[in-house]
């Protein structure tokens, strides 16, 4: 099987009205543009959603990290490059291109940790299980992802609650609970019009701890760190719950 | 010219996190599909947005009313049809044709109106003096939309507010203002999970009204009627101007 096979490219492009005042894909649609990108990937490789859906399982993700040395613009095409890095017993390691479909520059890279559970316990299953661990034959070693791994936001006392919001109905997506893209939208909410028209995200670097369902407050905190990124936390607050941590994050800026 | 080359169809397919918790395809996001649609098939006759950007000026969604016998599944292919219905000195009518892409059976129309406006002045110009009036040779007069017109919601002081919302980054798109069908997700927010289990919609029927802007207060406001709809409207709240409507809307649910 060559590499080809093994990744999967996808051509996409920004929709004007998917894109934000300053006629850049807005980066929560990039980043469901990337879930999609994967989901075709594995539907085609016979480990997708509605396959594990079939089988009681599902997909997490359990982080992502996009850099983008540019983002696509209003009516650009883009293709979406997916492969697995590696394939663990309890995690796989996906990676993501975006191209310039004109001009075949890479705009960016993105990296993805996914954990496979029971749809019934919510408990992380062994990947491997599945169809004897035939994942593990579309591994991909020979494409580089040209971006730093994952970090880790390390906040104190000092961070500060920048906003609360309702998860809603939009907000929540097939798998009943907040869509991951979402947190990143709300999050990048809390900067005013005038912030982003100053400051263009280069790297958002999130973490997925726990889900939050319909119905939850979302806490948003934010911390100026010391090396000029922004670390973010997201806790849920509910009725049946003590407050829990659901998202970790780190913003660069350029 | 045929009616085939008057009209634009384009393969979109629903995918998994675009959808709901009911793995049927946001209404939200339908309807940016539309208005992406609508885009190309201007874009690809000489009149969309990036060309009338060029020349000051933007189109403006008017109307739109979306009547769904069955909303697109997680993925499922479909396709989104769309022509010019008519062409008038200030509105430009164009319906839109949803049809299953695997079994051709049609799921759902709409109809939508849209002005030119003058982008510095936001005053209303007259589409035929653009490429002088070719957009009117455009006009499809072959396919029809079986769906009834817009209907006017009629609120009456009965209405109760259900909810503001603040409008923040991720609602503003391109053109600098709340996105059309922001409007749609914030007013189906209003309804709790149970309702969406138990409802389903069948036609959204809303007219833009004014424009709303990042920071704007939305008020949503809602009223049961006797023939057992739902009549929506927003306000708007800042600083500098009295409230004023931006949004009017009708929901039918089966």
């Amino acid at each position: 099987m060559d590499a080809k096979e093994r990744s999967g490219r996808y051509e996409m492009n920004a929709p004007t009205f998917h894109c934000d005042c300053l006629g850049a894909l807005q980066m929560g649609y990039l980043g469901n543009y990337m879930l999609n990108a994967a989901d075709y990937h594995a539907t085609e490789r016979g480990f997708g959603w509605f396959y594990l859906k079939s089988i009681n399982k599902a997909w997490v993700l359990s982080r992502l990290c996009i850099e983008m040395a540019e983002m696509p613009k209003a009516n650009e095409h883009f293709f979406i490059e997916t492969w697995l890095e590696s394939v663990k017993r309890y995690f796989t390691y996906r990676n993501f291109c975006i191209e310039d479909a004109k001009t075949g520059r890479v705009l960016g890279y993105a990296r993805s940790v996914w954990a496979l559970i029971d749809s019934t316990t919510r408990q992380p299953k062994d990947l491997l299980e599945v169809r004897n661990g035939d994942i593990a034959t579309w591994v991909n070693n020979d494409k580089r992802c040209e971006m730093a791994p994952s970090g880790r936001a390390r906040m104190t006392d000092e961070a500060r609650l920048a906003a609360s919001v309702t998860a809603q109905f939009s907000d929540i997506d097939v798998n009943g609970h907040v869509n991951s893209m979402k947190y990143i939208e709300h999050i990048l909410n809390i900067f005013p019009m005038e912030w982003h028209k100053r400051n263009r995200i280069r790297r958002f670097d999130i973490a997925y701890v726990a889900e939050a369902y319909c119905g939850d407050l979302l806490n948003i905190y934010t911390q100026s760190m010391p090396d000029g990124s922004i670390a973010v936390k997201i806790t849920k607050t509910n009725d049946t719950e003590e407050d829990k941590e659901v998202v970790r994050g780190i913003i660069l800026c350029s």
